[in-house]
C-alpha cells in the first residue's frame, strides 16, 4: 500500500463514521447498529474484510486530488475538502449492497450473514433506505467547502449514476428469467450495475479537483471501462478462476445459472456448452468439465480478448486525463490491481 | 374543489409525467410501467382514484404562491417554478409506499395490488429505489429557474425529511413487537411517518416562495402540525369511524392490531381494554363491543382533544405564516379539509 493510500483510508472510514453516526440517537441505536453492521464496523466479525475496499470513495479523492495539482483553482491536491462525497459513494454502494442482498435472497456478504438475514426483510429494506438518504446528505455537506453551483453539478452527477444503478438492476433481475439473451445485452446491464458507479465516482472527483470539461470527460470515460474491465475480470474469475486465490468455488457463476458475459458467448456458438445449458441447472460435479468445453469453444479467448479491449480504454482514458503527482500514480496503480487481479 | 386546484393538479399530473419518464427507454419500457401503474396512470383500475389526492404536491405549490405574494424577490405567485420540487415530494410519497406496502406485507394500496403482489419482490424494491431517485433528480431541475444556493438549501430540507421518514419507519417496524410501549412513544414515530413530509413540503414551497426565516419556520410548523393533526383524526377513523363514509372495515386498526393513539390510551389506563388487549388478536366479532370499550375508559376523548389541540396549533402556525391571495385561502380550506374529514 502506497504512503497516500495509508493517508485516505483512514480518513474515509472517519468521514464515513460522522455521516452514519447522524442515526446515532437515542430511539434509534438499533437502526445505526444495523447500519455500522453492514459498514463493517461492529458485530461478529468486523474489520477490514467485512468493511471492503472502499474503492469507490478512494477514486473519488484520488481523482480529485490528481486533477487539483493541476488546476489554477486549487492551492493544493485539496482531496481533504471533498471527503463528503467520497462518503457519498461508498454510502450509495452499500445502500444497493443491502438491497441486492434482498433481491437476490443472499445470506452472506464478505462472509457475514446479511442485514436481511439478522433484521428481518422490513427492516433491512428501510435501512437500505437510510443509507440512501444518508449519502444524498453527505454530498450536500460540500458546501462547506464548494460553491452551491458545484454542490448542485455534483449531486446531478451522483444522482444520474444511482438512475443507472436502478436500471442495471432492473435489466438483471428480468434476466434472470429471460433464456433469449446475447451478448448484445450484457453492456447495458453491467454499464449500470457495475461501471456506472466507478465512472460517477471519477466524474466528481474531477469536478470537486477543478478539472475543464474535456478533464472531467476523460476521468469519466476512465471509470467507465474500469467498471466494464473490472466487471469482465470478474465474470472470468467466476468461471476460472483458482479457487485457491478467489476463495469460492471457482465456478461457482455457473452453478449460479449467472448469465455472465462467457456463458452469453458460449450460448451464442450454439455449440455443445449450449445444449448443456438449456437442460437446466448445472451441478458441481460438471463444473470442472463445463468450463473446459465454454473454453474450447472459443469463450475464454474472446472474454479475456474483451477485458483486454476494456482495459487499454481505461488506461487510455486515464492516460488523457494526465492525473498528476502522488495521487496520479496511485490511481494508476490502483487501477492496474483491480483490472489485473486474480482474486 | 376551488378555480386554483382545478389548475394545479393537471399541471403537478404533466409534471410527475415528464419526471417519471426518465425511464421509459428502450431497455426499461417494464420498469417505466411499474412506476406509471403505481402512480395510478396505466393498468387495470387506473384513475384519480388510483393517483391519491396528491395533498403533498399542492402543499408545496400552495405554499409557494402564498408566500411568493409577500415577496419582493417574486413577481406573482410562481408556482410554476416550483413544479420539479412538487414533483419531487410526490416521488418521495410514492417511494415510501411502494417500500412501506413490502414491510407491511400489504397486497392492497388505493383499491388495487401493490407493486410487490404483481412484479415479485425483487422488482417492486428496485422499483422504489427508482422513484427516490427520480424525486432526487426532480428537485435539481430547480436548477433552471432557481439560484444554486436555494436548490442546495430546498435539496438538504427534502433530505432532511426523507432522513425523519425511515426513522419513523424504523420506529413503526420495531414497535410491532413491542408491549412496553405508551402514549410517549407514539409522537416520534408519526413526526417521522406522517408530519415530516408534510412539514418538509411546506417549508421547501416557503422557500420557494421568497419568505424570510420566520415564515419558513412558521410554514414548517403548520405542515408539522397539520401531519399529527391528521395522523391523529385517521386513528379516531380507524376505529370510530363510520364503515360506509371510510369505506373500510370501520375498525380494522383493531383487528389488525395497530398501536395507534387510542390503542395506547387505552393500554396505558390498566383496564379492561387493556386486559383483553393483552390476550392477543382480535376477532371481528369483538370489535365493536371492543371500541365501545375504549371509548368508554376515555381513550376517545383524550384522542378527539389532542385532534382539536394539534389542530388549533396548525391553524394558529397558518396565521402567522399570514398566506395570501387565492392560493392562501385555498391552503387553509385544504387543510380544515384534511383535518376534518370523516373519511
Amino acid at each position: 500500500m502506497t504512503e497516500l493510500l495509508n493517508i485516505l483510508l483512514p480518513a474515509i472510514e472517519t468521514e464515513l463514521q460522522k455521516q452514519v453516526s447522524r442515526l446515532n440517537a437515542p430511539r434509534t441505536h438499533i437502526f445505526h447498529e444495523m447500519l455500522t453492521y453492514h459498514m463493517g464496523w461492529t458485530g461478529a466479525g468486523a474489520g477490514p474484510e467485512a468493511a471492503g475496499k472502499r474503492i469507490r470513495p478512494l477514486l473519488v479523492l484520488l481523482t480529485t486530488a490528481a486533477a487539483g495539482f493541476k488546476s489554477e483553482n486549487q492551492a493544493g491536491p485539496g482531496w481533504e475538502k471533498a471527503l463528503p462525497a467520497a462518503a457519498a459513494v461508498e454510502l450509495i454502494h452499500n445502500f444497493s449492497l443491502v438491497h441486492d442482498d434482498i433481491e437476490d435472497n443472499s445470506e452472506k456478504r464478505r462472509g457475514r450473514p446479511t442485514l436481511w438475514t439478522k433484521w428481518g426483510l422490513a427492516q433491512a429494506t428501510n435501512a437500505g433506505d437510510g443509507l440512501f438518504v444518508l449519502a444524498n446528505l453527505a454530498i450536500l455537506d460540500l458546501i462547506d467547502n464548494y460553491s452551491a453551483e458545484i454542490v448542485v453539478q455534483v449531486s446531478s452527477i451522483l444522482q444520474t449514476t444511482c438512475l443507472d444503478l436502478t436500471r442495471g438492476q432492473f435489466l438483471d433481475i428480468s434476466y434472470e428469467k429471460r433464456d433469449d439473451l446475447g451478448v448484445e445485452d450484457y453492456w447495458p446491464m453491467i454499464s449500470g450495475k457495475t461501471a456506472a458507479l466507478l465512472s460517477g465516482c471519477c466524474a466528481l472527483g474531477a469536478v470537486l479537483g477543478g478539472a475543464d470539461q474535456a478533464g472531467i470527460d476523460a476521468y469519466r470515460s476512465f471509470g467507465h471501462y474500469l467498471g466494464l474491465a473490472f466487471q469482465v475480470q470478474d465474470d472470468i474469475l467466476g468461471i476460472w478462476g483458482n479457487e485457491a486465490i478467489t476463495g469460492k468455488s471457482a465456478a461457482s457463476d455457473l452453478i449460479e445459472g449467472k448469465k455472465s458475459i462467457p456463458v452469453l458467448v458460449g450460448i451464442s456458438k450454439n455449440g455443445r456448452f449450449a445444449e448443456r445449458w438449456s437442460k437446466g441447472s448445472i451441478k458441481p460435479e460438471e463444473v470442472e468439465e463445463l468450463a473446459k468445453l465454454l473454453a474450447s469453444e472459443g469463450a475464454y479467448t474472446y472474454t479475456h480478448e474483451l477485458s483486454k479491449q476494456m482495459t487499454d480504454m481505461a488506461i487510455n482514458n486515464l492516460r488523457e486525463a494526465d492525473p498528476q503527482g502522488e495521487a496520479g500514480d496511485t490511481l494508476m496503480n490502483l487501477a492496474d490491481k483491480l483490472i489485473r487481479r486474480q482474486a
